[in-house]
């Protein structure tokens, strides 16, 4: 299968137009050659999952911490150039879907947690910066639930706001568990890394069932 | 002693007009009345600190976390509310110093950190938006090591750069984890907020022994 | 009433999420407690406002201009301190509207004063950073009258630009009266305070019409 | 003379290059050809200045209000236009100086006010935008005085701060006039006009007595 | 024929209000009194087509590229004095649209090329800053040609990866010129000024059959 | 020889420190070990010098034009990805010096220029954000000659106000060569490419002459 049909799929699946994100998702590093006979899937684009990939025998790395943000790389060296000298010696496409991964419905990181948790009454919520990307539910005693996977602890307040009795995030760094403790909302930290291998192994999934390609879980 | 006089003391101390700071650094919550009989220390600004410095009979509390951050507060609401509200309550003044506790040679984190370590031939290092905060030093066996206190693991690869062979910090999230893997730095982290406790202690030693005044300092 | 049904009715009534305001609108000082048993109304959420407010024993004071603007209170001090002690000591609530105050149809100031004129063929116009808050109408001898409450007068080129024979604001600065000069536009100022009482008072009058609760005026 | 050495004269004079001002100072209007036989001194660079000016038979117009701010004139119409065209129809160059002619010692708005006012002990005040370009001074009585010409009442808090009696600008709108209120702070409207008559007049008299051009002033 | 008239026709025809331009598009020069009996048309608003449009009797002159731009302009010396004194001494009004009369299917330079090359299947193509200005068509033989007037060369990467195989705009900086080597895409230049003669050209067609108003071409 | 050596050579005699540049000048592709045998110069950090470069058998490029500009590169793909590929294919560093390059007195274009030329009483003249680039000199006859290498035609204005009776610079975009012409300038153009051979050959020159390492020029 070409890597444009395949990045095709991803841009519709995960709606990439629809996200202002820091990430520059999409593409980060090419490949010579269209070919792709097996996809590799990880939370991030690291050389340690760079390097499993290649030995794996994947010709694309779809993850969803790539190498660039914001503005872009001012520099290919140090973490960036031993990634990038990874992929290219392996000939490794390398594919990034961050927002847009944490809120898709199908597959993204929050509704699967929510469908694991087997919440009801599931509604998106918490706005980053124009992008609805987490969700609440009610789980079985009719507790709230606010979820939002990953680092967005600093949701934990408008969580409060929200009436939530349990905001479930992945991280918190110590300003933010503070703001926590300032308004008194629970926060169940599940890691970073965790929590977010749910949209990751979704995505996987739905890849597997309509496109047919051989796919493969690169874990940590 | 009054307050001007103490907030003059501070403020030449830390040398704060010298740091271009995302924190609001000075006075961010003022009280009614001059006189101020004891000071107490915290490294939060929180609503816990808040209460236990006013318990203790303190009119002013300095903290190298505030509550007015960038821009400043949109709204005096939530967590920003119970703070301010317990602070007006009683009446009890809040000023707070970020970037110049971490760097103050005389008595900030960092320096702080450096002289428990016993480390030798310290020189700064870790420049954070024009503002150089962190150290570099050498252990008793001649190895290089970087501190920066708090939440700076984001310096682990320029730490690498340095050649340091261990960075210390506070705490990392996942992103600045991963980055400190793909260039191989060693990173020990000792805890946001107990890094942080050496720069205030230190601030406090110094202010009882220059300006006579009674101190008092609320761990968590 | 609860505190939170008013602001709902007020962010309604007001439309605040279709304004881009340099006014952080909303409530900018919360309370202890949800039960409001009267509202006040002032133009300023000055210090005398809201002590006149604590004294008529409202909970809440609702107001054109708040004390929170742009990127937020850098610290609460001076003037800040003064109005947010007065409003905590009291357990008074403020809430803001500006931009939204200006331009409702229902109760805004232009429209009000557009009313209180007779003019007829009322149109909004004026558009400040994306908001049109003004309007222009005809008056009895069929002259066509621009009017935008407050502190407006920069837009009396444009005013010009419209055809109109007069500009009704608030007050110029000098700038604005010189600029006015060179395209010869007749302005007409009626105080600042003065042209911004009218949107007050409807909103009050909406409010007791339809929420029937207890309300009252503070005047300077 | 030469415009291009009364340009240079007013440039060394007025230190333009010590100021990052909103004005775009300097000349703001040329002309076709070079000899400068009188120069005219006007407060505001306005359609009715440039025309006496021209009536005097100017060949340069220097004033504290041009007509170029910021990011400059988006186009030449309505007021620009009549300004422009009185300008380049009476072949008139334009200069402007705005916050160098309110700080200036030898000839700025507030030391010459200082001195009509008999103040002693004179320092300068008043920060804008890392402009130096108040003072502030002591009565004959030992009242503390801040001076500061035109539209600065916003530093009437900063007066308070630094410990004044009285505030003295030219105008206050209405905002800054409840913040002066919020703190306490008694301020002397004198007029934007009036208090900037000052520095224009004392810059004509230096002018005349070091370049021995012919000067008169374009009053209101 | 009045030149507000005039002025409407053009926003409507070119969509003035749709283009977020780094020209400030739409009147840059007015004139004293409003009948315009003849239309000059030049690609720059230059001295030389100024002083040509007057020369030919025009009352207002249309351009491609006007006098202001961004921010505007900081002080009318130099080159902007030049024009803009030819302009008011020969009461020549000027209106300038950049982006729209790239991108206007009607009479833009860039369908106009298209028509002119007897494309096929022609689309809109090439985002600048959320405006898309160019095209894409097929010629005779089939091969996939991009249309860009002026100096759009920067696109040539995304006309590559649209698959064309020919991009033709105006010209090309040397920056440029490296870039589209880099990913091989054939590009030809036609000249900045050439190719944007054609959108001049059809706006004046469109307008004297419209209009039915005296129009003039002003060359290079 | 090792890289950092080479690299701290070039830091140190091009100021690197001493530039705000919108190139993000410095390392901007690594390389595996630290050996530096030969090094290689040119003006472009091109796909087709990097070839040439390692068919040279260099270690390092250094080139004035590189491939990471402003906020950096958002994707290793299209020419990004080829000349990345390329540069790690071929274990090629990169170093890029843009403003640096042209500024130097020691090795930098302008000054290069102006001793090909003869010019004397040669003085930096032409800042470019912040940065003096450029210089003016005389020429035999004692005319006064404006230089700046590149794509520096902005600049025509500058040198007509300071009195030049020519301006060099590489090439000129049509805005710039209107604008040159509406004040005037006579406008020598030498060549974007030409004139920035200057500086890298001088570099290359003096790494020779004071590190005594390998060197090679890759023309175009």
């Amino acid at each position: 299968m070409t890597l444009e049909k395949i990045v095709s799929w991803l841009n519709d699946t995960l709606e990439l137009d629809k996200f202002d994100d820091v990430s520059n998702n999409g593409i980060q590093i090419a490949r010579s050659g269209s070919d792709v006979r097996k996809v590799a899937f990880a939370v991030d684009g690291s050389l340690a999952s760079v390097k499993k990939a290649v030995e794996a025998d994947a010709q694309l790395l779809v993850v969803h911490h790539g190498i660039s943000w914001g503005g872009g790389m001012k520099a290919i060296t140090g973490g960036t150039y031993n990634v990038v000298k990874a992929a290219i010696d392996g000939n490794l496409a390398l594919y990034a879907a961050h927002l847009p991964l944490d809120a898709s419905k199908k597959c993204g990181n929050n509704w699967e947690i929510a469908r694991k948790l087997g919440l009801r009454r599931v509604t998106k919520a918490f706005n980053y910066h124009g992008n609805v990307i987490g969700v609440i539910g009610f789980d079985s005693q009719g507790r709230k639930i606010g979820v939002c996977s990953g680092g967005a602890a600093s949701f934990a307040p408008e969580a409060k706001e929200l009436g939530c009795d349990e905001f479930i995030t992945g991280e918190a760094d110590w300003g933010e568990t503070i703001a926590a403790e300032n308004v008194g909302m629970k926060m169940t930290l599940g890691g970073h890394y965790e929590t977010e291998t749910y949209g990751v192994k979704a995505l996987m999934r739905e890849m597997k069932r309509e496109l047919r390609v051989n796919c493969v879980f690169i874990d940590r």
